[in-house]
This record gives C-alpha cells, structure tokens and sequence, in this order.
C-alpha cells in the first residue's frame, strides 16, 4: 500500500479548516464561501491564509481575470490553467482545476488530456490556437512576437483576449511555482469531481 | 460542447473489434482475452494487431517484463510506466496504465500525481529512488553511472531489478514514441477505471 | 542611428500620463504616488491601468511581498526580481528592478551582474545561496526538495523566509511573462537611476 | 596508452561466447547463426540472452521490422537507426549499426557523418527528409504532427513508410536506453567493418 | 553593503598594470596603447597577457574581424558580440562590449536592450534579421542551413557579411568560455561609459 | 547509393589545392607543409585560407595551446577536442580531429568513443574528470565554479593544466561554430587514418 504520506495540506503549518476563528473575517469569510460551495476547505485557500495580504491579493486577481467578461468561455481559462499547469508539473493546479475544468465542460476526460498532451485533446482548433500561445508564454515568453498575435487573431482572438490567455498563464505560473515548492496537496475530493455523469433528476 | 474529435483508435486504420475474423488466430485470440478480462479492447490491441508481427513482438516484451518475478511488484512496474510516459507526455500510456495502476495499488490517486510530478507522489523513499532511476533512464540515458546504481543498491535493489527499471522504461519508452506519433487514443473506460471504490460484495 | 523604435509603453493601447483623468480614483492616486516619488511614471504602471482591477491586485501582491517585514532586505528582494527576470530575458524588469536595486544597495554595477550571471556578482555566499534557490524556483520548480530548503537554513534562512523568496520569485514570474508577451518598455529614465554617485549635500 | 578497460561485453556477467551450451536452443542456435554470418557474437547477443524471454522479444521486434517488405531500403533503415543512436549517445548502436549501415551502402564514410550531424551528411533530400522525422520521434514525439506527415507524403513516403520509420526509431529509443544503462560495449570488430573496399575477386 | 569580493582581473594571477616590465615588448605596447586610449587597462588584456603567444593570436583574430572593412558596422559587430555574450551569460562580454556599443552608436540604452532580449530592443528590422542567425551560431551551429542563409541575403547581407557574423560569434563564444571560466571581472570603468551624453564642446 | 553530393571543401568557394599561387606567401607556404605531412590538404587550411588574417590568427592560437609544454599530453588535448566537437555536432572536426587522435595515441576505437560519449570511452578516470569539465565548459560555461577546478585538482592538474583544457574547448566551440555555418567537409582521407595497424617495418 503507497499512500502513506501525511496528509497536510502543504509543508508549511496551516490552519485547521474546523478552527478558522484567528484568521482575519475577510479571509475567514471566503473560505467559508468556498466551503459552503465546494463542500470542503481547497489546500490552496489554507496555505494563502498563512499570509492574508498574499491570500488578498492572489484571489483579486484570481478573480479579475476568471470573473471578468471576456471572449475565452470559463472553461477555455480553465484549459490554459491544466496545459500550462502540466507543462509546470504543479500536481495541485492539475488536479484541481482539472476537477473545475470537468465540472465546466461536462468533460469527464478532457483534463486529463490536457494536462498530459494538449496537441492530442478534444479540443477546436481554435483552442489548440489559444494553447499553443499559452504555451509559449509559460515556456518561452522571451520569443513572444507578433506572428503569435497574428496566428491568435486568425481564430477571432481579439487583443484583449490575448491579454487573459497571457495573464491567466502568468498568474498560474506564479502558482505553480509557489505550490511546487511548498509541496501544496491537492484535497482527494479533487481526483474524482465531474469524472462521473450526474444522476438524473427526479 | 469540446468534445467532438473523431473517436478512432488511432490515425492510422484498425481492424473493426466487433469482426476481428481477418486477424491470425493468435492475435485475434490475445484480442478476445484482453476484452473478455476488460470487457473492452484497449486500442493499442487494435492499432499493433495491423502488423501481426510487430503485434507478437511487442506483447512478448511486454509479457517478458511485467509478468516474470521481480524484486518490483507488479505495481511498481506501473508506476515506471505512469511516470515515465508522463515525462514523454504519452496521453496513451498515461490513461491506460494509470488506470492498471490504481486498479493494482488500490490507490485512485496515485497515477494522476506519478504522471504529472513522481516527485509529490504517495510513494515510499525506495520508490522514489526507483524513479528517479527510470526518469534518467528515460530521459538522460547516456548520463547513467555506477553512482546510479549505488542509490539503489543503498534502497534494496538488485541488479536484476534495476535491469527491469531500465527495460520497462525503455519498452515504454518505444510505445510512447509510436502512441504520440500515430495519435493512439485512450478508450474512454480507461479514464474512470480504479477511480471509485469497489462495491462491497454482498 | 539604431534607436528609431516607437516609443509607447507597451504593444497595447495605455493611457497618457499626462491625462489620466478616466481613470478610477485609486488607480490614478497610485500612480501620481509614485510619479510624485520617482519624478515620472513607470511603464508598468500605464499598461496595468488599463486594467484596474489587475492593476489593484498586481500592486497588493507586490506591496506584501516587498513591503513587509521579512528576513530579507529590500536589497535582498530586489536581487531576486533582477536574478529571476535576466533568466526570464525581461526587459522591464531587469531595467525597473535593477535600477531600484542599485539606489536600494548603494552599489552601481550589481544589477548588470546579476542580470547576466549571478555567480559572478559582488554578493554575500548567503546570497548565493539564496540566489541559487530563487533560480531553481524560476526555472525548475517541479524539483525543488527539502534538500534544498536545508542548504538555506544552513545560511540562516528561516522558512519564512524561504516563503519570501519563492513567492517573490513567482511574483516577478507573473510579471516577466506578462511584460514579455506585451513587449513593455522600460522608461528611458530607469537605464541611468542608481549609476552615479550622489552629489555631496552642501 | 590509454585502452585499458575492461574487456566485458556489458556491465552485467554474460554468457562465454565459447561456451554457449547453457542457453535455450534457439538462443543458442540464433547466437551460432549470426557468429557464422559475422564471423564474431556482437555483445547485444550475449547481453539479452541473459534473460531469453526478452532476448527474443527485441529480435522479433527486431526482425520484424528490419526484414519486413518496405517503401525503405534496408540501408535507409540503418540510417535511421545510426542518426537517432547518435542524438541518444549510444555507443553500442552508433558503431554496430554504422557498420551494417557501411557495409549495406558500400558507403565508408556515411555512418561517421549521420552519427554526427545528418544535416552534412551525403544523403538525398528525401533521406534528409525521413531523418528530420526519425529525429523529431526520437527527441520530441509528444510533438508531431499532421504537418510532418504531409513533409514526408511529399518526399513519395506513404503511411506505411512512416510507420516504419517510427517504429524502427522506437525500438532503437529502447536499444539505446538500455545499452547505455548497461554500458554494452561494442565489438572491436565493428568499428572497421565496411570502412576498406573488397579487395577485387580473382 | 555587498561589493566586498575581492577585485582582482580574475581567478589567476595577472600582471600588475602599474609594472608592466616583464611582458614581452609586443605585449606590453599593445597594453599601453589601449591603455592611452581608454584611461585604464581593460581585464581581458592582464589575463591573455599571462599567455603571450595566446594574447597576440586573440587580438589577431579581434583584429582581423571587427577592424576588417565590411558590411557590417562596427556598431553592428558589437551588437553581435552583446546578444551572443548576454545568451552566453558572460559578464566580462556583457559589460566591456555593450561600453565599446554605447560609445560606438551613441545609443546609451542600446547594450542593456540587447544583453537582456535582442528582439525587444531598439533595432532596424536587418539588424534583428543579423541577430537571429548570430543567436543559431552561437547556439544551435549544427542546425543552421540554406534557409538561414537566405534570410540574411533577403536583408541584403551578402555572404562575406555573413561570414563575419558567423566568426564575430564564434571568437566571442571563445571569449566567453574562457572568461567566464576563469571568473574575469569587467573593470569598473565599463559599466558607466556611454551611459552618459557628451559635454558639449566649449 | 548515396554518396552523391558536391565534393567541395565547404559553402563558400576556396583556392584550389593544386593552384595556391595567389595565396600570400605565409599562408601557400603553411599549406604546403601540412600538404607534405599528411599527403593531403585539410579542408580547414582552404576554407580559412580565403581571409589570410584570420587563417593567421587562427593557427597562431591553434599552435600555441596544441604545441605549448602542458600537464596535458598531445594525445589528451585531443581527446578534448573530439569529445567538444561532438557534443557541438561538428562533422569537420570530430573526423579531422578524431583522425589525429588515433594516430597519436595509437588507439584506433577511441575516437568513436568520445564523439559519441565520453563517459563509455577507455580512458582513465583522470582523463574523465578532464572531458567532465571541458564539457562544462563546452555546454554550461555560465556554471563552472572553484568546485570543479578542486575535481582536477583531486587529480593531479594544476590551474595552468586548466587554462589548456579551458582554452582548447573555446578554440574548438569557434571551430565548431565556423564549420558546422559553412558546412566544412572532412577530407575523405581523414575517415581512415589510424584505424589500421601500421605496417611492421621490414
């Protein structure tokens, strides 16, 4: 049997999800928020609440750019988060925003897919366009030219459009690398969200 | 709706897998004992059995390698190949063992963290020290020494055993390289496979 | 004559600093803050307005990691961005930030060594050391280990410490790639700050 | 005199190439087969019939693709193999196989030239063609494409064609993996074999 | 306070610029006359000096390429010499090449530009042209072919200008090993020059 | 057959062997001798021949670290040479080189070895602590610290043993980079030499 590692949500000291009484009522509040909605605390918000100002910050850009109106569907931000999540080898980006990028598209396979290959998932051209781009910015963002953009613009991306694939890539860089290197634990609740077809209602 | 790509096993044509009757009898006789274990035929089986010879080949390595006793549990095994082909970003391999993966481990988690960061994985320390061995095999095979060697000796392994990492790595190494290349789609029921707890039986 | 180059802030449409009345109230108070402090206004700051939620989220990160109490000087932290971002080939940030590090130090050629190659620059082995982790959060993250958070400790960083580093690393991340990607320019004024010395006080 | 090694065939015992008596008979009676043909037991023999089960898996493998019917020439398939060696390191393969490669070509110089850099090498445009595939496969699978298929349809090559090419790079991606690991030592007798003209028949 | 290493010219020992007695006489007019012309003795000339015969072959070839009439500016040269020693990560390079830039094209903004990402910086679209393919030289020489050439020519360089691109980046890859091997320390003077406009003449 | 390319010396035209008279006296009469030495032309003498200055200045430095006394003998700096070369992929230098090395060193397979990897070659494991930093150098100057000069020092070479392996990489990586842009050709002779066992004197 392999599943033996503890089982804290990262390598720092976190709060305890059912003593959330210390934390600032802002930062308390979301989690509680998310709690109420997800039915269990994600590591991530535990990690961030170490640090309120950073747990600020990092939500109102979260926000921002996955709020916002824009021409990329939710689940198209939610596929730049999986592919740039898996070139990173973040273990909790992949697994958790592949459970909300499932839950999105009623796609039970498509994270999967992307986080391991995206040339190889069911996916439009456009959005194999929007991922090579993705990619590019993650991984080489110094080569970065206007053959990019014009390669975008040929798939009806518009210049704000490619603002929230570079910005959405950038940020989740940022977390990938922090998540990384604090060994931040997908919550097991994660791996199985939106693989399985929902019942029927009554 | 994302998912809409062509549901063939691969780019290449394959044999129908309700009328096998074109097959040799003994590639058609491997194929209906993989789907009545599985209850489907996975498409590898489909896209080697156009070239019976390759079909045999391939399949007597595998046998070779992961049916012979070994200091590696047949889950180890599994574990070489998840995490490997997730370092050559083998959609294939990653679904289809994973799914064997969980299925031997009883650990639903497990092939989601090997295939994107082994590194993170609930694994043991001579576990880790086994893939770190596979990934340089993998990746950097010229760079192996006799250093590499000793840090498995230190956790137990042979040197049988360590050939068995090399040859399971470099096996699936080949089968990544052709699954990427032909486009070899995973079966939907790979994806699910291992994920839930087994039903209690009554 | 080979400097013939547009000369706008970014590849995107910003606003003229000289009317930035449109603008939220907040939005423009910061930026006449730091315009008031740095005698103009720096690029980075135009481009994010066009975006003020960005903008607000982006500034709260920064002034949390940059502006708090921490184990590191500000010297240290500006070391980081300039590190990080000559490996990241951002432009703006090895300019912005290497100017900063050079008034912050006192020390006029350090940004331009650090930019280039760490290793060979005027620093402390504890901020080798430090430097050595932030490059491998830049660029490896999926690696980093308990191995090489102890080869801090050893030079008396605290985890907390360590925090800082990795979170300011990926802050500047986030930021490189976003500036990569729209080609943001660094003010003429930023390439000069920090190289001469002061003029003595009468 | 710097030739002192060990004169092992692999880092592994092997079986006395004069005492053969112990292997299975068609192990043995391949090994006799190719020692009469070649005039000497080329190591890779010795090294898998340490494990017979593998040892005839790699030769059907082997043979089924380096026999089989093909739009390549047999000589084009050693190419593939001396290339791809080479950008793996292998010693065993670059040597033994740039020997077969010299001998089936009549061409002395060719396999130095594909060890080294095949874009200099004195082969045809289609060659160079094939090659460019050989080596996307062999270094960066995850990656190809429609577009590499239509670059090499161009050159007269059908899908069978590829298949081969791929194949034969995959199984020589396994051979140089594990004869790196194990640190198989090509035959002295290689490296001159196809390098001086037949003398002239009396 | 962090500029406290020591500030010898590199890790070996070199000749004392104020007794300069012991150098053959070649050696030591070559060091004058760059000394009258800059003020000070640049580092490079104290290490090479060590190896008289090695000192008079380097500047040979310096001499042969960028005093040679060309295609090339002699602005264009030190482009060169910038972007490949900023990919090289060469300090030394970086800061004595981008003083000679500077001072070359008037251009105080121009060295930092192209050490840190040619493609961002202030260049004539033949210049980015000259730099993509100096940036193939200097790291990917085995794959340039045909098709790089004739980008060059369609920018109107003609092959003996690309010859001197070719081997400007080659010498200073030479310069760059070295230098940065044994840790050659740019002399302070460099990081200023240029940076500053001319004081009009009276 | 294959073989069926141009068989000039390189890209660019260059004086023919038989007619050297336009040649500066120096240059004809270098050529000349290397002619009467090894029976041939090397093509580097014809391709660098058509810029006297830098055929000068070339030679000068390849003489001066190649004939110098040094801790390294004559057999060892090429080593160095052929395993570079072959990292950098230089179709010229590693056949040209790998020749010299098997003529002095009387060990016809050793060249092989080393341009395919060096960790597999028979030498010493002083000579593999020397190929270990002069690929450094060759690939990752940027890296190289005092922890890799104490790995030589460990066996037995001196900082001025260091400055040869050092400089015969960085004149090789030049001659790489020129060769494999001009796309140099190996004299057919040079495939052959020394890979035969001299004829006993009678």
């Amino acid at each position: 049997m392999s599943e033996t590692n503890s089982q804290t949500p990262c390598r720092y000291p976190t709060p305890d999800p059912a003593d959330l009484g210390a934390l600032p009522d802002d930062v308390r509040q979301r989690i509680l928020e998310v709690q109420e909605k997800a039915g269990f605390v994600p590591n991530v918000f535990l990690a961030l609440a170490r640090r309120p100002d950073e747990f600020r910050a990092f939500l109102a850009y979260h926000d921002a750019l996955l709020l916002r109106e824009s021409g990329l569907s939710k689940g198209e931000r939610e596929m730049i988060i999986v592919a740039t999540s898996g070139a990173n080898q973040c273990l909790y980006c992949v697994v958790a925003h592949g459970a909300i990028l499932r839950v999105y598209e009623k796609a039970p396979r498509l994270a999967d897919q992307l986080a391991t290959n995206y040339r190889k998932a069911d996916i439009t051209p456009r959005q194999h366009a929007m991922l090579d781009f993705a990619l590019k910015v993650c991984l080489r963002s110094a080569e970065v030219g206007e053959d990019d953009y014009s390669a975008l613009h040929a798939h009806g991306f518009d210049d704000e459009d490619i603002w929230d694939i570079t910005s959405i890539t950038a940020l989740f860089g940022l977390s990938n690398r922090l998540a990384n290197t604090i060994s931040l634990r997908p919550n097991d609740e994660f791996y199985l969200l939106g693989r399985l077809p929902r019942p029927a209602k009554p």
